[in-house]
């Protein structure tokens, strides 16, 4: 009963079939082998996207800054959502990468608002030289509470950054979760929908650790490899990134892992609602949730022996108050694990 | 017949098999798991060294750049030799990690000669404000062109380096092979000689991608921390990382991969030698030279399919001039190779 | 009928005939001339402060941005109203000099709530590394929209900032104007509040282009003096900068000419409320205040060729409509112009 | 008898009179008052550049740093002689503001050999990512130890930076002297030799503190202010940077004060060779020296009152060892300090 976070379960077998296959005999290294052509034309195809260009890397937050290191300039600011991993969970890596370009918060929620996002870009504009520039807008779908953005709500916001000339990248930490929560297609959840780069994870969905940034744009390739490169985030040996990548996009395993991950979120955050009061705090589409429930039933929870994080003191107060906690079901979390869980209640 | 690098060949099993069995359950994440706490403990027992943080990167980038850049200030200066991988491999790394630190060259060798070091570091003092100011000293071992500093090299280096205040780095990508060659202990190697903090290499010994940051001062363990995160190469499945570097250092493995690299090193261009003319460019103590071969013996080699970094054309120019080249015996190199090579002449 | 900024009127002649009086034979350069010790000598005076460091700058984004620098790591956040000059005006200069720290805004107005400054902090405790670390706390004085802190409000937010381990920086750029308005001493607005290290600005109150960064703190003073080096703030003929701020610490003149821009801004702010509907956007308490008019009333000011920011349209629009500007009187302002303006209505 | 810097002497008294000239009523702020405006268009006019963009900055350091920023990206390396005030003088301040970029020294002298250059950037050719890219090509002129490139030496490294598609960069310093020592036209001596961006300097040749940095090419206009915003070197109040400029520029005064210091200069370094043992250690073509003298002569020297830079101990020693030193007139320099200096041998 371990709902901590996507990154605490092991990969998939499969995964790890793929390192131990691409572990033999010699290969061109730092991204010059032959595996890593493979995933490239891989993702083009996933993407529809041929002239798309893909590097990858071994985090998602190595993805995310330099991604927006590329797109943006240090005197820029960079609009996000208010909750986004990119603020709140990287310590600062998205300013250290850009050279000390800002996040700007659009509002206080879970995920950017295209009317007060057009309104704030304007009301930066004309733009002198006082105030920081508009750069770059970057969203995370699924958004890091659980939510997924509608095509519609991406082209609104991706339709603003155009106007304003601006380049919209998105964090796709959970990008098959997802996806298969909209039931739309890769290139529909993107660049259709004015996405310019995309960070493309793997990790939380049964791989060990690696990312692909994707460009749709290829003009930023070369400046995102001498970035990548300075940051030491080229693998010399990257014939093992992708190797992993390469199984995750086999036959829509990604999908079905993801589409896993789901059902047992779905399962878990709606079966509860039946057992006892909860209150749902962010819409969950897909295989996270942040919801709030009766302390007694935290505490209930944890001395069973579940594990999740759970904002707030159960050592004292009140049985009846409501405490929020995040709960994430990852591909490899089993229908027994949930039954038990809610058996508790 | 591969020389190329010792990047280019497969993993050893033991690494994959290792990984394997990691893969089970759920772990902490971010290095909170039990298999980084028992990297940790290990490498401390390695090193003797029971007060020592140990950091995992995924690149030797990574860990050379994230340890200087603790190590000293954005206006200081690091005294490296001019051959060295962070000032040529690594497009800026130190620089932009530190935030503008300057590598200075100590001479026009793969190696620092002590009283040039001593000589460059008093004249920049006493310290004004207008110049770089002194900040930390790196070493390579083994040095980038393939030779063992002694363990009295080391110590006159340190020894220079504590009278003026600085903190020394080693750049250990070839740890294990500069040590199998000195036949020292680590220690010896590293904090008894004066040595602040290490990148441990394992990439290139085996593992698939995983270096240890280690500080023998504990101090700066915080600041690394931090910086590691801020960098993206904080892993969230740390797990993968510890598992590569568990095996690695069980039962002497590392040493054995190592020793089999610099023997096949060593038969290499000793045999080389006795066929042909050649020049050995510098001192070359393990697995990997720089040396010169007349351009016709480059030719048949590369005709028959061997592949190593040839400077230099090949397709005209005397058959008999020096040409110099690089070339590296990985772990994988079997004997039957390296015979196969040196029939060729 | 100048009321656009105090950067925009003539500097005092007094600072003038210093510059010329200090223009005789040969000084050391750098700050290390006899002047540049005067008046270091006269602010710790001035201050209270025997042991305080004093460094001077051209501007006073150099002097927020080299001073935040000094006090924060790039991995933590700075935490400033909303409203303040260094988030506003200075094109991510902080993030710049820090290598991208962040400034947090706490609450949404031109003061710092010393209850929700302690919330938040307390929010980013205990300090893991994915977070930005809490680093320090800035105000303005006075504030950016023309107000003053009380001496209690100042230490109120010193004491969380002392709580929690965090330097308090106060941006001074028109300190005079605050502490005319305050009647209170230089010591007691800065140390004996809390403040650690203070940008004193010159050139708003009547100088060519001069600041002063004090640190009540010796212990910044050599990483300061480092960071203004580096940054090309550091002027050769230090002595020029010197002389401005002599003269303007001499026999109370700096307090002088804020007294009459107070008084000018008093007069100025009331006597439309006399005359006209008037809303006072923020408290107003010396020489600069954000205000509204009707739109008819900025028609009649700006075609009688008053200067001053309005934001909005003019050109269209209901007379009625209340139009926000913003209106500065610097030390030169003539009481005839202040009238001459209230006569227009 | 001070012979110490170009930066210990007084400002010529018509810059100060241009001072006090500005210094009467409202001006716009931040470089759009009337006087930036002249002396924008006067410097296109002198440099025969209508399309040049000029910007004013506080010091050289602030000019070189910022100019070099523009024109490189943080991964590349910018090419200067060893002996140049980028490298020793500015502590790390063009690594800072270049977020990182590297200075590589062509050679081990004051001044660049084209022929040494075209090598190194061929070396780097073609561009892998693993090295510091090509960025731009850096010179100063007058050389930091004295000496004037000619016209053709300029050229010869304008081509090879244009063969390579590198910008060349001029620092100015003391641009002047060079100009007057070569009987050139301002434009003979950089855009018509290659130069794209030049840092032109006032402070060494009589003003207080203002340089121009000069694109021939108007591209980079936009970028430079908001690198010099967000650095802090706008000044609010930049009409007293224009007069210093606009005094220094009109009817050929800068040129004469530089004859003057040329001419000091000459009259000291050649009339020392009249007398004693010298040995002039770099070509000095104008106002600055490196030259050695016998330990006895410095300290007769030193003992009647003469100030300058020694490069060695006088307090023990052989009489007759030479000593180095540096000595620099400038503009205020008399005929009579420079004979009575000449008198003591």
């Amino acid at each position: 009963m371990n709902f901590a976070s996507d990154n605490r379960g092991p990969a998939h077998p499969k995964i790890i079939e793929a390192l131990a296959a691409a572990n033999t005999g010699y290969q061109p290294s730092y991204g010059d082998d032959a595996g890593t052509d493979r995933v490239r034309a891989r993702l083009r195809e996933v993407f529809e996207a041929p002239q798309a260009e893909v590097f990858l890397t071994g985090t998602g937050t190595a993805a995310n800054a330099l991604i927006l290191a590329t797109l943006v300039q240090p005197w820029d600011e960079i609009y996000s959502a208010h909750f986004a991993h990119i603020r709140d969970d990287e310590c600062n890596a998205v300013e250290f990468y850009t050279g000390g370009a800002r996040i700007t918060h659009v509002g206080n929620n879970d995920r950017i608002d295209p009317i007060a996002l057009e309104k704030m870009i304007v009301s930066a504009t004309p733009h002198g030289i006082h105030n920081a520039q508009p750069g770059a807008v970057s969203i995370t779908q699924l958004t890091d509470a659980g939510g997924a953005y509608s095509l519609d709500q991406i082209a609104a916001i991706g339709a603003v950054a155009k106007r304003h000339g601006l380049n919209m990248h998105m964090d796709g930490a959970r990008f098959a979760n997802a996806l298969v929560a909209l039931g739309a297609s890769p290139a529909e959840m993107t660049w259709k929908a004015g996405v310019d780069a995309l960070s493309f994870g793997g990790t939380k969905n049964g791989c060990l650790g690696v990312e692909a940034a994707i460009f749709f744009d290829p003009s930023h390739a070369r400046e995102f490899e001498l970035r990548r490169k300075r940051a030491g985030h080229l693998f010399s040996k990257n014939r093992y990134l992708a190797a992993q990548l390469e199984a995750y996009l086999k036959d829509g395993h990604w999908l079905e892992t993801a589409a896993r991950a789901n059902a047992a979120g779905q399962k878990l955050f709606n079966g509860l609602q039946d057992k006892i009061e909860v209150r749902i705090d962010y819409q969950a589409d897909a295989n996270l949730a942040f919801l709030s429930l009766p302390r007694a039933a935290h505490r209930r929870a944890i001395d069973a022996g579940a594990v999740y994080e759970v904002m707030g003191s159960l050592d004292s107060g009140d049985d009846d108050e409501m405490v929020p906690c995040r709960m994430v079901c990852d591909w490899s979390v089993e229908d027994a694990d949930v039954e038990r869980f809610l058996d508790l209640f």
